[in-house]
């Protein structure tokens, strides 16, 4: 591990500061929904350079991922895999009446994230190149999503 | 994506502070421990109105998720079906000296959430109508499990 | 659920601040890279005693978790359940002109965390006494692992 200290700094005090928003995700079926530019456009927005940014689903048949934006193949052989280990089989689940697609949402959304907290540096989010931030919709039909955002720094 | 600007606000810049404190709860048996009033109780006790409140367990054969407070066979179907990727079953494994429970313990933790962050708007935890927080123990016997919160806001 | 107040302590005000750091892992194929002590020994270097910490990986083809550091067969067993349930198998992927441990890996990073925030209590991370923080490499060839680094407190 290198320990490059010029890249170690500490902030200037001017005034440690706290915004909140909610913004709102349209989605159409299973998948997922880069809003990595939401985000960011809301960062510029509150005018942070230095800080940590919290995003937050209000929802337990919807969750959070970070993958690569560059190549779509990834983002569906992902939706596989979850349809591989969670099926939507009803003689596997008690859980049935909101219907086969309802409880393996709830699943997918256990073995991903509810919530995520990206350190914001020199201005912009500290995503690596081919991260995207996304929304992942695991039921079938259309939903209106919910992502609480938080952002304190400076 | 829509962007209500009446919904995005600046905090008042009164006083940023944080608080530390350290919960324990009592498990019999694998399954999931609702602690969403306890977590709620603490924020009102500290008084907090806008920040971020995190929870971090401290423990690696238990772990968090957020899941659906409505129907109890959300959570049993749950339990199954970690039992189902992640069965008892010492071939599987090297690590068996602690008990057939003890690696996929490890396993169960390593898919779900060690450490949660919550925004609080409000005065109140942002979590959506059906979100409770729950500790998702992973071992047979009872155990007593500690959970590190902390909060910072104003 | 205990609540123990004395454990409840409200931090002294005496200057809230922030720090950010980049660290880099040089990682040898596939498995987890202990790198509790790097992240220690930067909080030590900033002197922060009550606060929040969080590590964010700039990758999607690595991750993070907290696991035991106790026994090795742990690390292992947990590489085979990754590879049982997200085999190197391009009949099974769409994306596979990166190799055939590149899908895989993305599934495994979905699998576990982004990102990980932990409470700075009396000056050291609050973790339980068998947790270490480890990068979790899911490529077979040698990487160089970058990880955003935030700590606000006082």
């Amino acid at each position: 591990m290198r320990h490059d200290k010029a890249r170690c700094y500490l902030s200037q005090r001017i005034e440690m500061r706290q915004h909140t928003r909610t913004i709102e995700i349209s989605t159409r079926g299973k998948g997922l929904y880069d809003f990595t530019r939401g985000i960011d456009s809301w960062l510029r927005d509150c005018g942070v350079s230095t800080g940590l940014l919290t995003a937050f689903v209000q929802h337990t048949s919807a969750s959070l991922t970070i993958q690569e934006n560059a190549d779509p193949d990834v983002v569906r052989d992902l939706n596989d895999f979850f349809s591989r280990i969670a099926p939507e089989d009803n003689k596997l689940y008690r859980h049935t009446v909101e219907g086969p697609d309802d409880m393996p949402a709830h699943i997918r959304a256990a073995l991903t994230l509810t919530q995520l907290s990206i350190p914001v540096i020199g201005g912009t989010l500290a995503l690596g190149t081919w991260q995207g931030v996304y929304l992942f919709e695991h039921r079938s039909g259309p939903h209106r999503r919910s992502v609480a955002l938080h952002i304190i720094g400076e």
